[in-house]
């Protein structure tokens, strides 16, 4: 048995769940999962969809092309037809901060994440005992302001080198340019330490303190070229109190961190992130 | 323009989604929503559907023959069609607790219920004031162990003879006989004041004073014969520490117990709930 | 039985705590409720205590000039002490949003607040049925450009008269002048319906729709000059997701207005909100 | 400078925190944190207090006698004084789920925890080769029917040889002896995988399906030789929807494990827990 992933977004018009629903029942595809939304304020129409094919000589190739020439093409749609056999290859960004790379490298150990992390690239050394400890390959590339255009070379290689999927910066604390960003577009989560767009930029849970807030938060988006002003995947946030020095809100805001992180990561490699307009359609 | 919403269930097979969109297409409606749920467990599909016709000729009469006859008969379908320009109609019950009266009936006055309060029944006349200051009909019914049988059938007249659609308990403080249960089966909403399955029955809050829990809940739930064990619509918690005292959990409680029924009247009004084997399918 | 609270906050140094309770003690005062707080960044010490004096010949007056002269001037504290028999009266600026006015009058009525209400106030005649409701006096007063000074006259008249306490801004949506502000330092209370200090100003609902957020907030805070900057005392959050609209962000968050407002009521009308350097100490 | 948290309850009565505040001063200390309780249900007082001695000659040692003789006797209290500078020693106790592990390895390796980890000890060997990875002595002691009371011999062995002050037991699966419990009262935590009291003893995720519940949850509780009925530490919830197998039910349930675990052993640790009539008062 094959299942595959479809994911769909179009001008909204009548007939379309119709449309593609016959198209799998033609194909002898079993539908197990179908959402949809209509964007009504941008007349835009999303569907996320999976089916499982039994017939033996299903070739997800084919289907791909058929789905292009009869169906995306007509409407045109655009659309992301993913088999479920093959895992996203992921590559970690890490800088010094160390509780997010313990917490998805548990998490990939334990069998949580359906994915394959590649290896660990950080412009530090101090993580590499980490990556160790997990057997995950470790490229320390350092970053200065010089090197900056090099080391991003140095990233771009080993990306391309290994067939990344996609990318997350677990803390990573550079910038990252849009050379990067335009190879991947889309496809660069970052985790930053506040509940966005409140404190932007550096030093988030300082800014809290000094604002007097009464919950903090944390959020996963897309990398842009927009300082923190992705397209948003999850946040969560925590209760604090006057009490609550920079230390303590530091210490709070890890667990969030790891958190809105660990599930941007498992909803981006379980297909079910769309991105429009710099805003996300997030499937259940 | 009508606007009709469409719930089914029926045994899981292949092409159920086809099919029925495939049905809409040919009436020449335009489908605004459609979610569905395949409980693997039991091998049951559910799906929830907004369609709109803009043909001035349609007839939701006309529609619900043709869906019976060509689909749901075929099928083997259990299903619910609803015309969007017909509002439910909905009875209160309550007792001494005026709290989450005084929560429906502001929201109602505001104008965020789609919905019609026909009238308000109570054991005790304590809440008339209430019911006088929102002009709603109130209906003085004493409950004693004597005359409880009378009392319901008081009830059932009321409700017949105003065409109810569905009643909601606000913390009405009686047991809901099986004779009122059998005639409104699924639509009868209680509030419970505690998260349910903990602490059932009488007085949770001085159980949960007693166990010290560190969260406590409200849940609504659809009545069936057995005690707080109906089908949970929405349950909501609120933290608590050490500190509070039995009527300090009381008081935290009834935020959570006002909005948790609130919840309950939106999603059940707005025919968001299915009900099987106990346990809800609650679409957003 | 006399029962007080008070609230002080000086510069830290050693054995304020002893200090405070022994004078307590010798007043013969049973301490019921004490915590404090230290805010070592500022190094300012904050405490606020709840005794109980059962000597029939306790006066708060005495009390408090003893306070003054024994304990406050020595140790140069800004104190305030309050005799619990005498609750606080409030007065109500609304303008056309009800929700927040249903809310908080339906809690009034149920006894679930320790206050008065004395009157309301709006720009707009809309909301007078309510107060006619609920038998509380209303005063429109009419704001515009031209005559938005003599407006405050009007409405710092009707506040002086009626001897009140503290303000609540139940969705005034009018800016209110430095001219009120100075007569009611730390005691207007707005609702402003985001997550400060995210989306300050007009339209946060729309602002959060625009940016993609999955966590809209409210947030209760002390009126200062700078908009949407005062200390905050409140704060609340919802998930959302990419399928609300702007009308249903809006709906969603009334919710979390009406809860924030009434804790922030409660909070400040129970003397439990301290303010220094426009940050809150929150006693619990 | 020597830091000392000092936990007390005793009987209810006048002058208590005047009286301990006073001795604190004598003894030249500099109180950095107080907070108390009273429950007034049961009419007993309980107090944690943080004080810093600078003199050179302060002896925790001589600060108890003295503690104890002049003060804690003459007012029949309980207590427990503790100097900062010494760090508790914990034993973990797992089985063959992971998560909880990897969750408090990383923390710990982090820095996050103020306490020594000695080593780990399983009834299964699978686990070993994370507590090789994080480089901590793994004891693989398994328990049968027949073994049992061997095994606790073996374990109580380890536990005085290594001066284990408490016991995590995380995810152990394992119900543990009166003989251990006696050894350890309250210092024996365990997580159980739902919100307390709903769903005791085993396949909680199971039964939370079966129930249709809307939110699932954890539990952090001290081991008493009731099953799960011990003091509650810490709670936390999740929404859930109608979609949720119990195999999702699961995965989203590790998430709340691994925090309130995380909470329970940093609040235990770090002496912020007080236990009373099979309840906890946590203090902040």
């Amino acid at each position: 048995m094959k299942k595959i992933t479809i994911l769909i977004h179009c001008k909204d018009r009548p007939n379309i769940v119709a449309t593609v629903t016959n198209f799998i029942a033609n194909k002898k595809g079993n539908i197990v999962y179908l959402d949809q939304h209509v964007d009504n304020q941008q007349d835009i129409f999303f569907m996320r969809l999976e089916s499982e094919f039994t017939n033996d000589e299903f070739s997800t190739d084919e289907f791909k092309a058929c789905f292009k020439s009869d169906l995306a093409d007509t409407l045109d749609m655009k659309w992301r037809i993913y088999a479920s056999d093959k895992k996203p290859k992921m590559a970690l960004f890490v800088s010094k901060y160390d509780h997010c790379l313990y917490d998805i490298l548990g998490r990939y150990n334990s069998g949580e994440l359906n994915l394959e992390i590649a290896f660990i690239v950080s412009n530090h050394p101090d993580l590499k005992h980490i990556a160790d400890r997990f057997d995950i390959p470790f490229h320390h590339i350092p970053v200065t302001k010089d090197t900056k255009n090099e080391a991003e070379d140095k990233q771009l290689a080993l990306l391309k080198a290994h067939d990344i999927d996609f990318i997350i910066l677990a803390r990573y604390m550079q910038i990252v340019s849009s050379k990067l960003i335009s190879v991947y577009p889309n496809k660069i989560i970052n985790i930053h330490h506040s509940f966005l767009p409140a404190f932007v930029g550096a030093k988030p849970y300082h800014s809290a303190y000094k604002r007097g807030v009464k919950i903090i938060g944390a959020t996963s988006h897309y990398v842009t070229e927009a300082l923190d002003a992705g397209p948003i995947i999850d946040q969560d946030v925590a209760r604090v109190t006057h009490a609550y020095t920079v230390k303590d809100l530091i210490a709070k805001g890890r667990d969030l961190e790891k958190i809105v992180l660990a599930n941007a990561i498992k909803l981006h490699s379980e297909r079910k992130v769309m991105v429009f307009n710099n805003k996300t359609v997030v499937f259940s």
